[in-house]
């Protein structure tokens, strides 16, 4: 069966994210103020296999291997309905 | 109130995404095959404002004047419970 994964990868917690910092800047210079801002990259993988469980496996494996680094990020999937 | 946004940036259908391809390449070469694959970015923004209608309102302006590009991006808006 085909499924598709929602794969969310952020920043750890206490990590810095200074692309986040300059997007609050310019937004406040806009005129726009927040109270906090964080950024986050999302990939949908459409993948065969037998089941939800296989394929939130193998996207886990996908991070690990080569989306996210382990060491800064963490990643949360969702198997899209 | 508080509230939290969470903004959803993809390219437009039709348009070429190459990270896009770059990962699902990279995927295949690790021996993980996928149908599709595309990608997005998220930004959680956290604001002061009277009420819901006014936050998702206020963080579409916000995607018009800097976090979009009107002439290739679509982006979603959904606030945080």
């Amino acid at each position: 069966m085909k499924v598709t994964v929602r794969i969310t990868i952020s920043l750890k917690k206490g990590m810095l994210d200074p692309e986040a910092r300059a997007i609050r800047h310019a937004l406040e210079n806009l005129g726009f103020a927040t109270e906090a801002l964080s950024t986050a990259r999302v990939f949908l993988v459409t993948m065969e296999a037998a089941g939800k469980k296989e394929a939130k496996e193998r996207a886990a494996e996908m991070c690990e291997r080569l989306l996210a680094n382990p060491v800064i990020h963490r990643y949360q999937i969702e198997v899209q309905e």
